[in-house]
């Protein structure tokens, strides 16, 4: 600690500390109670509780105040912003650190890619603590950008701001005691090794734990949790854009397990984040589902702090950083201020932290390689029949379905009447000139194309269209903005958002984004589709672990029984 | 992990389990609720819950099957047993990990006493876990027989079985920022930086845990564990021979702050642990006072666990240590059986642990130089008044008298009738020839010496005494043994305990030490004696940070101002 001889003098009393927050209602998440005190801070740091002078005083005249809160599990790419932008959209809401898992970036830049993440998370005004991404790439059936060893892994596990190994999400790999996978535990020794599994139970669910896995955020139902809980696993509560688990688990959550439990969002979109909230939704939800605040507060801080060996996170005592909250109401808990190493950075949803310079952005991802005029096109085969990718709203899962195709010239086309559109995926990373054609129902598009670099996990060039010149057209504006998404009608670009970095993150304001985001969401509506969120939509139908049928740049996957499959039945 | 491939193959259940306890009614710490479940076990670990196979089937047909207790914070030097015999003495309570300061040891014997404290400890039915001792020498007016700065704890810390840095006694040192105690603090960076600092409030207390202090086993009343607790500090509620704060702390504890409390010892003599118990003892006084079982347990086992970072203790789920106690009424802990990584230890109070080869014991720590004919002589002076030590009985707090002596042919003596009596301390580590005298009450010694070797802290030898002869002959009794403890009467010795390990610690089996301590106490209230615990008083009278008067090598010091002070008035 930065000159504690002074710092110590100062708690003793013999001078003055630079603020003291006075007459708080201190919600004490050490002691499990709230009771009244003034805190005294100095040099970002808390310093002591009770009776001091101060140079600066602010009279909290009885208001709560609480340690900031922190996400336990969060994929930051999910917001498509950058940390700065991320950070102004979650402050407000009293969010002060994030335990993030960087695993888009690593799919597309590799080691690059969590270095970039480190350097641009640096002196903000949220704390960002990384997980290694474990699973780069997800399987062998899509061609992402790198991939990532426990040799990798173990380049970096020393970093202070990593706080472990991001979750196993090769769980049978782990359970079945692949090499490969237990490397990767054993690279993150003495730090935290998060876990992903689910519906996985029984002895299969033991193997796993006992590989070394410390954490799980996939149950969605009590006895999935409940399970989990008893095998020594830390739950985190998802509760994030679409993914929402925390009402269905709450009823298992008592105060003799509740230290075993943290909020998580995983992946929460930036309107999500900035209309309903973040952390500060959940806690507000299990208030007002009638877990004791004590207990949400908790789990919201010290209890995450602890999983994740965050030191001097998590609670308001002396040493640890003056990452506050303030709010009025324990039975509605809205925060109305929130203060990192003890400066003001919001006030009643106004974020106030100054701004920093921009970090470098990482090289660019968009290395393409294909022949519009040939790539696409789909020969007739004597099979006659195809299979189809069929989207099952608001869920990743999608199911196969046996079609006889639109044909015109000895060539498969998109149908519109009958809602099957073509699906491309163009690799982007090596320009290895994969590229894989599919079809898929469920956007019901009468026109143009919707295409985007953000598709799970490999994130390669997506698009689906009702003709293929303005497929074409589309992924040309996506080579053009160095990645993004993208709606095209008869080759006019309706809407689009580049997301220069990775292909995944905008380097636009929140405001920005949010706009361009809700113009890409009404122009995939005016061509017709009625998905809720068309392009989250179209970024899942390349996530090759995810069942049934999905399509990557090495062609359709059987995601079933993990083979590739032939467009012809 | 040893084996992990084939571990996972029968976590898996494609190979039968070495143990199977079946039909447990499992306390889970973790989930913090008791459920019926089948516990699986191989090479000494948990491996899984549920249905499993095994070669060897245990049915537990509904018993409680918990965690091994913990104990926190335990100088095993107070038992005066190696380790072995402790673990004698405890296992059948279900003591399967203790956290020790070996305190004693290495006031002793400096780093040489550590190193045999970790070489005796391993491999027994106990795990020991020990904190580097932070206070060796307890203050500059006793003459240890070793000196330990922050250098020789970071000599030592890395070490797996190393947990941390014990209490920092010298609690004005720290929260005063003295470089030597913080550089001791700095020594523990990572590891567990534990407390001692009975009575400190406010704003002294804040600065000491900015310091970096971690917990604190000191507290006597709710309101200063309250304080401790709000600013972060462990509470380890302590349950010992003398101390006992159990009782008074209980009705601070609740199940929104229990994760921050362990039961602790502290100091408790064989006689106690065979007959009231350790933790288990703890467990059982806590539930009879109205604690929830599973907090109960929960504060013995997996709490501790985690203060200390004991990595695989303190539950019972897939990758941690099989160390069970077995037993049948939650409303009247008493323990049944004991595993340690799955082995049965103890059985209906019966130990069942193999016998260990001794280790070579550490050197001999006698080393004494004086003059038996004129070194105890007290010349009258001029004042004719002294001062006298006061002993109050089962405290370590002395009072001050002062008092007209009794004095023949010029020389101050022991006064039998007012109970004024003769009290000598010889230095024994590096024969420097001091010799301390002064007089004590309390003892009521009507003929004869009582002599230790045991005398906190520096432990020289200290000898109370009707007659220069017989403290004369209880030296040379002491010596001949090597160190231990000695009631003489005329010239004669009428019991000893010898305690040739460092002059702390018998080499010899529990049953005998125990037996020899009673002879002691009985010889002691044969000559006179009425205290409870003889020569546990006598040990006391040397501890110059405990006031209000004491006598070390170095003389009278008053313990009130620390500062050396003269016998005569």
């Amino acid at each position: 600690m930065r000159n504690l001889e002074e710092k110590l003098r100062i708690a003793r009393g013999e001078r003055p500390a630079e603020l003291l927050f006075k007459n708080a209602n201190l919600v004490n998440v050490l002691s499990g109670e709230i009771h009244r005190t003034h805190v005294a801070v100095e040099d970002g740091r808390v310093i002591g509780l009770g009776d001091y002078d101060a140079k600066k005083v602010i009279d909290l005249a009885g208001a709560y105040l609480a340690p900031s809160l922190i996400d336990g599990h969060f994929h930051v790419e999910s917001s498509m912003l950058t940390m700065p932008e991320f950070a102004r959209a979650v402050v407000p809401h009293g969010t002060g650190a994030v335990v993030i898992d960087p695993h888009e970036y690593a799919n597309v830049l590799g080691l690059d890619g969590i270095r970039y993440v480190l350097e641009s998370s640096k002196n903000l005004s949220i704390d960002f603590f990384i997980m290694l991404p474990s699973c780069v790439p997800a399987t062998r059936f899509e061609t992402a950008g790198a991939r990532l060893t426990a040799d990798d892994l173990k380049l970096m596990i020393a970093d202070k701001r990593i706080a472990g190994v991001a979750e196993l999400m090769n769980y049978p790999g782990v359970y079945l005691g692949e090499e490969s996978e237990l490397a990767k535990i054993r690279a993150g020794k003495g730090k935290t090794i998060d876990g992903h599994a689910p519906g996985l139970t029984g002895r299969n669910l033991n193997a796993y734990v006992l590989a070394g896995i410390r954490s799980d955020h996939e149950s969605t139902a009590v006895e999935e949790a409940r399970e989990k809980l008893r095998l020594g696993l830390h739950l985190l509560l998802r509760e994030g854009s679409t993914e929402r688990n925390l009402a269905t688990l709450l009823p298992l959550i008592t105060s003799h397990n509740a230290i075993n439990c943290s909020f998580a969002t995983d992946d929460k979109l930036a309107g999500d984040l900035v209309t309903e909230g973040h952390i500060d939704h959940c806690v507000r939800k299990a208030i007002k589902m009638g877990m004791a605040p004590i207990t949400a507060l908790q789990i919201a801080t010290i209890n995450t702090a602890r999983h994740y060996q965050l030191r001097n996170f998590g609670a308001i005592a002396p040493r640890c950083w003056a990452d506050f909250v303030v709010f009025d109401d324990l039975q509605n808990f809205v925060v109305r201020q929130t203060y990192k190493k003890g400066i003001l950075v919001a006030d009643k949803g106004k974020y106030l932290a100054p701004e920093q310079a921009p970090v470098p952005q990482p090289r660019s991802t968009m290395n393409l390689r294909y022949d519009a005029a040939k790539d696409f096109e789909v020969r007739l085969n004597a099979a006659a029949r195809i299979r189809v990718i069929e989207i099952v709203p608001n869920q990743i899962v999608t199911r196969q379905r046996i079609e006889t195709p639109r044909t015109e010239n000895g060539l498969v086309v998109s149908d519109v009447d009958r809602d099957i559109l073509k699906l491309v995926v163009v690799e982007r990373h090596r320009a290895t000139g994969n590229v894989g054609v599919g079809f898929v129902r469920g956007f019901k598009l009468q026109a143009g194309a919707l295409g985007s670099t953000v598709a799970h996990d490999a994130h390669n060039v997506v698009v689906v269209g009702t003709n293929d010149p303005d497929i074409a057209r589309a992924i040309e504006e996506l080579e053009r903005m160095k990645g993004g998404q993208v709606a095209v009608e008869q080759g006019e670009v309706k809407a689009a958002l580049a997301l220069p970095i990775a292909g995944l993150v905008s380097d636009r304001p929140l405001e920005e984004v949010m706009k361009r985001i809700a113009d890409l969401n009404a122009a995939a509506h005016a061509l017709g589709c009625d998905l809720e969120a068309p392009f989250m939509s179209l970024s899942f139908l390349s996530l090759s672990p995810i069942p049934e049928l999905k399509l990557t740049d090495q062609g359709l996957i059987d995601a079933v029984k993990m083979q590739p499959t032939s467009l012809f039945v």
